[in-house]
């Protein structure tokens, strides 16, 4: 795990050295304030997966333009907009350990830089001259804003099915990764068939990292993510490992989580038979197996391209995603 | 003025009809209560006054492509958005005489909308490919955020100057308005000179719009804005008229009236003898002024096209925007 991710670095290492000056050299504010809680959020230690999952697939679709890691910055901005918003929404005191922005600037002002970052992401996009572009980062961000909206209206709610999971990480997670993937594509003016292999790439990559990002809210044992454990439930998400466990208990042990998830002050020894039940119904190994599924898709998609090491990297990504515990 | 305002109503009524039937056509989302807040905020008697300079200023251009009721929602979607994120920041209870938005639906909620009609708009302009329509469109928006949280930064300085006054008005308003006429000439792909022209229109039109709003605040005596008088002022917004008449006044008058506006629970009888102070200094007779120049300078700009009843309706357009008393 330790290697795998140590070798990754190595090798996108440069690439992400260019992605961090890109995103400072593109973010042009006129006003110090939204410089600076712009810089807040996106110099938080994020992992820049989503500029680099551009860069990499222009790279394998043959892209040769030079304005990859300026385009790359799009997906890292819409991704901060919505962190910035999240945050002023949801009350949270801390991100990646950090004092969330809110807590420093003042919540309209932090809305407002979350609206110019929005802006700026399609700005950047504009810049590639190309509508059909333009529109996928358009609809990302239809999509995010409605995915996160409809994950609020489902909170708390114990009869989702799996089926509505998906679309709701899908439009709140994947859709970004899958249309980073895919404008890379178009950029590079690549086949429709490496066109749609890359951008299956991504929206395997994007369902797999959010369900494994949802798993950690059962399976961490430190508080690694900035947040503690059992968060989400608290919050009530009710995500994949809950809702497979649910389906598959019987009545009488389907009461006991149903009880317990629905008093959201649950005690760490409710926690822990809760988590017990999600093992026992299979919630877990369920999750995982999804995820895996994903992943297997993701790498699979890529054998359209021919070996290479950027081949290479995108499958080290993918198995990757699959082992963060972070 | 009653008189201009019916028979600016007679003769845009079909457009206007057209605009409220786009508006609700292409807001699109797939979640109902984001079509319940969108529409709330879309629906809540809005004067389609930028929607409808983007169709005139088509006209004028002489566009005939069909599309201008669609393009023009552009304009009021990102209007909306900004006045969903506006209510939830600010802790107004009424917008338009109704309940703010975020008084029926969580905040999380009602800023997601506003993300989703941001995105909507610039999706809509992704449909017109063109790269250079799309391009200000993103920009419109980077400007409004950015206007926005420089009047924030700016609430309670009473050191404001009239240059920096004008341009957040610009930023936040005017920008707009421009947006909406230049965009109209590059859809018909007219001349430069006449996008100069439109655009010149919409820039001035904005900011006499603006100046007149912030003027409200000082000469109106009824709550018809469905906000009391001096309300901007309580809020610390300051404006040309005080800005004027600080500059203009003697130091002990200046002081008088510095003392009124930084106590922000200023009595009626305070706010009574700022508002002699302002007229005793110029201060309301200089700001409208500045109206009327701009809105001078409005219908100059549409000389360069030949007389017809487009040319007349906005100029009409222009000259309501300096008598309106809501």
């Amino acid at each position: 795990m330790k290697d795998l991710k140590g070798k990754l670095l190595s090798i996108v290492g440069k690439d992400l050295a260019e992605i961090e000056v890109a995103l400072t050299d593109n973010l042009n504010p006129y006003l110090e304030i939204v410089s600076d809680i712009a810089k807040h959020i996106l110099f938080a230690g994020g992992k820049r997966l989503r500029p680099l999952l551009m860069v990499l697939s222009a790279r394998i679709c043959g892209y040769k333009g030079g304005y990859d890691k300026i385009f790359s910055t799009i997906f890292e901005y819409l991704h901060a907009a919505t962190l910035l918003h999240d945050d002023v929404v949801d009350g949270a005191k801390l991100r990646r350990g950090k004092p969330v922005a809110n807590s420093i600037w003042k919540n309209s002002t932090v809305v407002l830089t979350g609206d110019f970052l929005l802006a700026r992401g399609l700005s950047i996009a504009a810049a590639t001259k190309k509508p059909s572009i333009i529109k996928i980062v358009a609809e990302i961000t239809e999509n995010m804003s409605q995915g996160e909206i409809e994950q609020l209206l489902r909170k708390g709610d114990i009869n989702i099915t799996e089926e509505e999971y998906r679309k709701i990480i899908w439009r709140k997670t994947a859709v970004l990764f899958q249309g980073a993937c895919r404008i890379s594509a178009r950029l590079a003016n690549t086949s429709k068939r490496e066109e749609n292999a890359v951008s299956s790439y991504g929206y395997n990559l994007g369902m797999a990292f959010q369900m494994i990002d949802d798993l950690l809210d059962y399976t961490l044992d430190t508080k690694a993510l900035g947040k503690g454990v059992g968060v989400d439930l608290k919050e009530g998400k009710v995500t994949l490992p809950v809702i497979h466990a649910l389906k598959e208990a019987d009545l009488k042990d389907r009461l006991r989580m149903e009880a317990i998830i629905k008093n959201k002050k649950f005690s760490i020894p409710k926690f822990k038979l809760l988590i017990e039940l999600l093992k026992e119904y299979g919630g877990i190994s369920y999750a995982e197996q999804c995820a895996k599924d994903h992943i297997k898709q993701a790498k699979e998609s890529l054998l359209v391209f021919k070996p290479s090491e950027t081949r290479n990297i995108l499958e080290y990504i993918a198995d990757y995603t699959l082992l963060r515990k972070s």
